[in-house]
C-alpha cells in the first residue's frame, strides 16, 4: 500500500530490460553516442517538428535548466504558489537562474486560470529598472494537485503570456499521465497549445533517472549544452539516459505505465467516494488528495500504508480542512497494485 | 581499441546486476532507502571513521559541490592548471560556488609541489577585502597526467594548507586507479593524509553514473543536503546510486576493476617503450601520455583505435612536443582488452 | 510641490558643507580614515552598544547586502509583499544573495503582523532539504505606506522570529522618519527590541548617496567587507560617506530633518482630510496616500505638482481604490516648503 | 608626500564646485534629471558618437558590471595576471558575471601582447561544453604597472579578439591619464581602435566618487540598467553623479587633472634615475615603480612618505628584486605638489 510518492516505484521492467542492453561495448561519452542520436530523431517525429532535447536526470533539474534559459537573472516566473519549483526544490530555479525569482499565484487545484495571470503580468511588468519583470508562466501538467490543463485552457494562457513577451514552460514531472487522459499528441497538448518547453518526465512514470529539456524552437537552444555542463548534469555514459527514454518512448510504453497509474487513482477515487470520502480536486491524473479523518491515520500506517499529509491554499471555495481532518495525499505509479488500493479503501470503511 | 576514456565503457557486470536486483518493490525516496543507509554504514567502515557522503550521478558535480561547501565566494581554490575543475567543467565550481576563483598553477605530470602550495598561498592571502583569498587546495588523484600522489606527498602538502587555514579537497574520480597503485588503506590515502573532503568517483572505474562527496569530518556537512537537492543533484530513486556504489565497493570490487585499468596501462607503457616511444610522464594509474608521430593518426583511427590529442604545459623539464609530433592521451578501463593493446602497440610499430 | 519622492530632494545643507570640508588634504582609502574611525565610534555610542556598520550608497544596496549575509542562498526571506526589497530592487536581494527566496507576505498598511508572520514560518520550514527555509524576516520601518511599528509590535514580531531561529531585518531607508515619530532611543527601536541588523539610511533623510548596514552583533561581521568589496560598494575615498552620516548625525541634524518632513506630511493629511479626502492610512512618517478623483491629475501636473499613482492591496479592510479614482503617493521631505503643501491642498479643494 | 593612491587626494575643486551647484531644487531620481541628459549628449559628443553610459561610483563596479555584460557565466575573460580585475576586486566579475572565469595571462608591465592573446584564445577556445570558452579581452589603459598601450597596440589586440569573437572591454580607471599622454582623441584610443565597451574612471582623477560604463554601440546596453539596478548601483539622486562627471569633462578638466599627475610621475621619475633608482617600467601614467632599499622604507615613512610596497611577476626581461630591496609602487595624482616629489627624492638619496 505505497501511495507516498510515484518516486517510490523502481523501475519498469522494459526500461531495466534497456539499460541492461544498451550495456554492451564501447560508446562514445557526453551524448555522441548512437542510442543518444536515435533519441534525438524518435523526439522530433514524437513531437512533429525539430526539437532540441537535453537529458538530465531529475526532474528538478530539468525545470531549473529551462526556468534559467527562459529568465534572465532580473525576470520573474509566474508560477502556482504550490507548484513543485516553488515548494520542493529548495531553490533550485533561482540558484540556476542567477537569481531570478517565481512568484507565487493562488488557483484552485492547483491550476492558473487566466484572470490571474493577467493580473500578476500586469503587476509584474514595466517600472523598469526598478522591478523584476514577468519573463515566463510555468505550468504544472499533471499540477500537484492531480488536476491537469485541457489543451484550450493552456492555450489560452499561452496566448496571454505570449501577448506580454512571456515564455511558457510546462514542468511536465507527470506529463505521460495527463496526456494519458487528455487522448491528444504530445504536439497538441504542448507547442500547438503555445508551449515553448517542456520539462518531459520519465522518471516518476517508470525510468530509474532521466528527464528530458525539450525546447520547441531549436534556435533558442544555444549555451543550454553549457548550462546543463557547468550544472554537473552532463552524463558521461549518456547513453545509459538516452537508453532508458527510448525504452519510456517505445510502442507508447509511457502511455501505458501512465494509463495503469492513472486507473489505479481513478479506482482509488471511486472507492473514497463509495466511503463518503470524495476526494477534494478532480482525480485526472495519478494523484488522489482526500480530507481522512485524523483518527485513520495510526490505524493505516501501521496496516502498512504510506502516504503524506499535505497542507493546501487551493481547495475548491469554501473546503476547509476541519480540525479533525487531515488532506492526504495518495499517489499511484505504473506499480501500483489493484488490490493495494482496494485494502486500503477497505480499511479505512472499516 | 577504445582509448578515449574510461567513461567509454559502460557498467562493470556486478554494479549491472546490482541495478537489476535493487529493482525490486517500493522504497522511499532522497535517500530514506535501505540501501543508502547500507552505503553510508559502509562508507564509515572503508574510511575507519564516522563520514558524511552525498551521492551524485556525476564527477562534476561530486567537484564542485564540494568545493562550493569548502570555498566561500570570495574565496580562492588552489589546484593545477590543468586539473579537470579548470579544464573540463565549463565554470562549474564558479557555478556551484557563487562565483568562488580557481587557481591553476604550474606543476610537472599535473602534480602541485610544496613550494608552488607555499608561493601561491601567499601570493592568494591578505590584503583584505580586496583580494580572493586561498581557501582550499583541490589534488587530483589519479592526477589528468595519470600520476599519483604518494601517501606523504599529501601530506606534505596538506599540512602546508591547514598550516595556513586552507581545506583538502581530493578529486578522486580516478581514486581507485590510484588506491590500488599505492596499496595503501583509503584512510591513509585520505584523511589520515589531510584530506578534508573527497569526490569519491565510482563512474570511471565502472558504474553507470554515481560519485560520492565524502566529507570526512561529519560536523562539516551541514546544509550540503541543500546545496545538492537546489542543484538538481538528490535522486528521487535514490536507491539505484546507492546499490551502484554498494556492489563497487563490495569484496574490493572497484580495486580489481582498477586494477585491470592499470594492468593496461602498464601493458600500453611496455608496449610504447618498446616501440621507441616511452611515455612522457609516470605510468602510475589508466592513463598514458606519448608523443606519437602526427603521420600515424590516420593509420590509427582508421584501424578503429580511439583516442584525444592533447595539450600540456605539465611536460618533464625540457620536453617538448615536435612539429611532426602529436601528445596522445590513451586511457584503459576496466574493460579494456589486453589484444587491443597489443594491437595498437603493433600498428605503432609496423 | 514636489511629492514625486524624497530623493528628488538635494543634500542638507550641514551634509553639503561637510562633503566639502572633508575635502581637505590627503586620507587613506577604503575606510582607514578618520571620519571613518570617528563614525563608528559614533555608531556605538547612538545604538548604545558596540556595533559593525558597513557604509554603502544605496539603500539597495544596503537591504541586499544585509538579507545576502543573514539569510543562505537555500533560505527565505519573510517581508510584506509590497515592500521595496520585493518591489523596487530589481531582485538585488536574490542577486546578492546567491538565489535567496523573498516570501511577500500580506498586511494592511505595509505591515506585518504575528499571525501572519507565524503562519508563515510554518509553511516555510521543516521538508529539508526540499524546501527554502525561512531564515529571516524583513521590516520595514518607517513602511512603504508610511506607518511605523511601534517598539512593542518590533518586540513581538522579533519573539516570534527569534524562537524559530530567524533573524531580524530592519529596512530603515526612512528609519529617521519613523524614530522622529516614535520619540523613543535608536537602541530601543532595534537591537532591543530584537533587531539583528539595520540598513539605516541617510539618503532619503539628506544626505547624498549614504547608507549603513548596522550590525548589532560585532561577532557577525565577518567577511561582510568581502561581501561588500565584491559588490563594488567599497568607496576608495571613504572620507567623504563617512562625513555625510556623521553630519547627519551631529546634533541630532537627522531627526530634525526627519521631524520637518513628518510635519509637512500631517499638514498635507490635514489638508486632504479638510478637502474630504482623507490619507487611506495613518501618516506616521513622510508619505501620505489617498485616494483623489482622476480627474484631478492633469490639473495638479499642469500645475506644477510631481508625484506617482500607485497600486496596493494593502489597503484597510473594506477599502477600494474605485474606477474614478487614483491612489496617489505623496512623498514630503526636509526640503518641502509648507507653502507648497498649501497650494497643493488648494488645487485640490478648487 | 603621500604616494599610496591616487585615491588618497580628495575631490579637484572644480569637481566640487559643481557637486555644491547641482544641489539646488528639487530633480527626478534614478538619471531622470537634467543633469544626466546632458552628460549622456557630452559623452556621445566625447566620443563621437552614440553610446550608451551608466553611471556607477566605484570603479569596481564598472568593471565588473560591464564584464558580466559582455561575457556569459560560462564564458572567460583574458586579461593580464596583475590586472585590477584580478587582484583587486575580491571576485566581483565573478560575482557580477554569474560565475564567469578571469584567466589572468602573463606580460611585462602588466601589458598583454599579441602572441600571448593569440595564444590563450586558442587554448581557452573549443571544446564546447567542457571547457569555459574565452569571450572577452580586458586591457587596462593606463595598467597597474602605470604603462599604457599604444593605439596600434589596442587595435593589434582587438583584431585579435574580434576575430576570434571577443569583446573588448577596458578598465580605464585611469583612462585620463592615458588619454593625456597619447594625444589622441577618445574616439581614436577607444572604438575605433576596437574597444567595445570602457570603464571610465573619473574617481581616481578627481571626482568624489563617479566612473561611467561606456558601452560604444547602444544597441548592446539592453537590461544593463536591469543589472546595475539589482547590483545596488542606480543611485537615487543621481544628478550628483553626472554632475561631478561633466565637471571633470568641461573644459578638458579631466585632461589637465590627469597631465599634472603624469608630469608629478615624470618628476619622480626623472629624481628617481638621478639617485640611481631608475624605475623599473617606462613610466607613461601617474605610477612609478623602483626597487629601493628595504633599508631605506623606515626613514621614508618617518618622514612622512606614504606608499605600497607590491610584488610583480612582470619586471622586464632579467630584472628581478633582490633580498635587500624592495618594489616600491609611487603614486601621483592631480593633488600631488612638487616639493613633496623632491622632499621625497632628497630623503633617497641622503
Amino acid at each position: 500500500m505505497d501511495f507516498a510518492s510515484d518516486n517510490t516505484a523502481g523501475i519498469a521492467p522494459a526500461i531495466r530490460d534497456a539499460l541492461v542492453a544498451a550495456n554492451s561495448g564501447f560508446a562514445l561519452g557526453y551524448g555522441q553516442d548512437d542510442l543518444t542520436r536515435r533519441l534525438e530523431l524518435g523526439m522530433s517525429e514524437l513531437f512533429e517538428r525539430d526539437v532540441a532535447i537535453f537529458l538530465v536526470p531529475t526532474g528538478t533539474a530539468a525545470n531549473a535548466l529551462a526556468l534559467a534559459h527562459l529568465c534572465p537573472p532580473w525576470g520573474a516566473v509566474l508560477c502556482h504558489a504550490e507548484s513543485h519549483v516553488v515548494t520542493d526544490e529548495c531553490g533550485a530555479p533561482e540558484f540556476f537562474g542567477g537569481g531570478l525569482r517565481l512568484v507565487g499565484l493562488p488557483g484552485v487545484g492547483c491550476k492558473l486560470v487566466p484572470a490571474t495571470l493577467r493580473t500578476a503580468i500586469a503587476r509584474n511588468s514595466g517600472h523598469r529598472p526598478h522591478q523584476s519583470n514577468a519573463a515566463v508562466v510555468s505550468l504544472t501538467q499533471a499540477s500537484e494537485a492531480g488536476t491537469i490543463y485541457q489543451v484550450d485552457e493552456i492555450q489560452a494562457l499561452a496566448e496571454i503570456a505570449h501577448g506580454h513577451g512571456l515564455a511558457v514552460h510546462m514542468d511536465g514531472a507527470r506529463f505521460g499521465n495527463a496526456l494519458a487522459r487528455l487522448g491528444v499528441s504530445p504536439a497538441q497538448a504542448t507547442w500547438r497549445a503555445g508551449v515553448d518547453a517542456l520539462s518531459f518526465g520519465a522518471t516518476k512514470g517508470g525510468a530509474l533517472a532521466v528527464e528530458a529539456v525539450v525546447l520547441f524552437d531549436p534556435a533558442r537552444a544555444d549555451f543550454m549544452g553549457e548550462r546543463r555542463k557547468r550544472a554537473g548534469h552532463l552524463f558521461s555514459k549518456h547513453r545509459f539516459l538516452a537508453a532508458q527514454f527510448l525504452a519510456f518512448l517505445a510502442d507508447g510504453y509511457w502511455l501505458k505505465l501512465a494509463n495503469h497509474a492513472n486507473q489505479m487513482a481513478d479506482r482509488l477515487a471511486d472507492g473514497l467516494r463509495a466511503a463518503g470520502l470524495p476526494p477534494v480536486w478532480p482525480v485526472e491524473a495519478n494523484l488522489v488528495f482526500a480530507k481522512l479523518p485524523r483518527a485513520t491515520e495510526t490505524r493505516l500506517k501501521q496496516a502498512g500504508a504510506t502516504f503524506y499529509v499535505r497542507h493546501s491554499d487551493s481547495l475548491p471555495d469554501g473546503q476547509i480542512v476541519g480540525p479533525d481532518e487531515m488532506l492526504v495525499r495518495l499517489v499511484t505509479s505504473f506499480a501500483t497494485h489493484a488490490p493495494d488500493v482496494d485494502r486500503f479503501v477497505a480499511l479505512l470503511r472499516a
